[in-house]
């Protein structure tokens, strides 16, 4: 498990640092703040694989597949970062919200898998989770695929109007993180 | 042994999430599927590097040179992963499908060369290993350098054929290492 | 807290080496330039997160999101280093010192957000915490808004004045560094 | 310590992997070339880096700003390494092969500041170090300075020979660390 989170931890910070290649022009305003939302939002995540992580006893190949495929996502999301910075307001700018959205709606999916699989009957979990730790995960997984999954719908409708959600969603995964104020296990 | 992991680690996630920065066009289909494709392969070399160490209890200077070895070749797999994603369909698919074939076959290779040379007369194996896993890993390498020379062969033939081959690989891998879920040790 | 030094190191490591990805032309004495002074800046930088965490002995959501921000702001330095590294002495100087400033200048406000919050009535610090150095810490930490905020507006006035005050303030840094050669805590 | 290896094993396992970003066109031998022989200068020293630290009991500020020296050299290798591929043969060979010289002559001096300002009087080393063990890095780290530094003064006569010198100097020390097959503490 230690490595698995080093290998883990690397693509996280690896994906969130790549994000700055792809600010290119000054006084391009889209950049910068597409630049900010990635950053938080793998941050985000990165703050909940530890969380899930913290409640995980051993592991299997399995996980490790499905941890993998998480992985890939979120390694991913730098490139749909990049269109939907270049092409908002220019022609492409559906395809790049639809891109990025189907990207974090995928991501959304994969933690599912991951969290659900570890935690069906209590598979991979610690022996002493608490089961309100574990219930809060759950119930904080719910809400992701679909609110991604319709801020991408809504792309088709208006690319800027997808943006927009995508902006309000991080900022209420933002916001939630900072007022959930409790002490982290100090591992 | 610890920071040989932790730079093993950092290379396998950089080789990894490099793969995104030649993701480039929407619509390109081709680099889609190789980035996924690669990705999941060096995932999957990832985990079975990490079923490797874990049988390990102490390092030499030649295992470690070894190592920096395979090390090497994983880090150059982006390379034609990109030719192979860009090239095929079009001139040079011949050259970049032979590319990706040598790379992969070489990075087998070296596998068995830090695998024997570590596990010969359990020269640098922990002493309570499970000869069953120990068994088991050297079965599993034995396939990987045939299988990726044939495929590679096969693309003086045809470089979608050879393609197409790469891909039943990874997926015969990744099947089979969803397929293989027993509990790994908790380190 | 292992996993956020973990992530918080893999940020730092990538944004410092990314750096060199813009060091581009031979001759181009500025690049080197830029590329000394913004990785040892981000190398102190990093010293300095490492002793701010040494003091620290459980982290709670707030912690981790301000840790974020700050995180944000170092990987984006390889940006504004790039701007001033190609446009100094040439159109649009200003704005590159500009963006190199606010940059490190919000960068040393995250910082003091990240140090207060933890500090203030020692919430998250160890019980075994020596004043003098939380007392060092935050001494330390008050002239850096102001020095890298004086060094942005003079930006105003002149951008060569702007870029040479960047390097004094990182050669005090270092010099400051090497002169304090007290042992740290061996962790 | 714990943190300055993990930052370090980011640094140098970006600076190894960010060399495939410079492999650029099939058929370019020099590149391929170049790239082995740059992963495995920088995996040696990584080596090097871990042997050097496996002595080290605890650290001050100095060692840690010498060190930040030493690894602003190791990531700074990838570029005179892309301007030797591309250049040799072409215009600009010397100034290519002077500029890959003086980047390893200068990794090579802040190696010795490095090791020379821990070992002296035996100021940050392990009590139970093995003065043998000791003695064999100083003298181990006493050539790399004068050979590098040789090798690049001849580009000024050849730039080919000085790069035929880089190579066998890197295969020396990789052949050495391959004989002295002792085994290495387990950490």
């Amino acid at each position: 498990m230690a490595r698995l989170e080093t290998f883990a931890d690397g693509v996280f910070a690896i994906a969130a640092t790549l994000l700055v290649l792809d600010v290119r022009v000054l006084d391009h305003w889209a950049s910068y703040v597409a630049y900010a939302v990635s950053f938080m939002t793998i941050g985000i995540m990165w703050l909940n694989h530890h969380q899930l992580m913290a409640q995980i006893a051993r592991v299997d190949r399995r996980f490790m597949v499905a941890n993998l495929g998480l992985l890939m996502c979120i390694a991913f999301v730098p490139f749909p970062t990049r269109l939907l910075a270049e092409d908002l307001g220019h022609e492409g700018a559906r395809d790049a919200a639809l891109a990025y959205g189907f990207t974090l709606t995928i991501t959304a999916i994969f933690f599912s898998i991951v969290w659900f699989y570890a935690a069906h009957g209590g598979r991979l979990l610690r022996d002493d989770c608490d089961p309100r730790v574990v219930a809060g995960i759950t119930r904080s997984y719910l809400p992701g695929i679909p609110m991604y999954l319709t801020a991408t719908l809504v792309a088709f409708a208006s690319p800027w109007a997808s943006a927009v959600l995508y902006l309000v969603i991080a900022a209420v995964y933002i916001f939630e993180s900072s007022l959930f104020g409790g002490a982290v296990a100090a591992d």
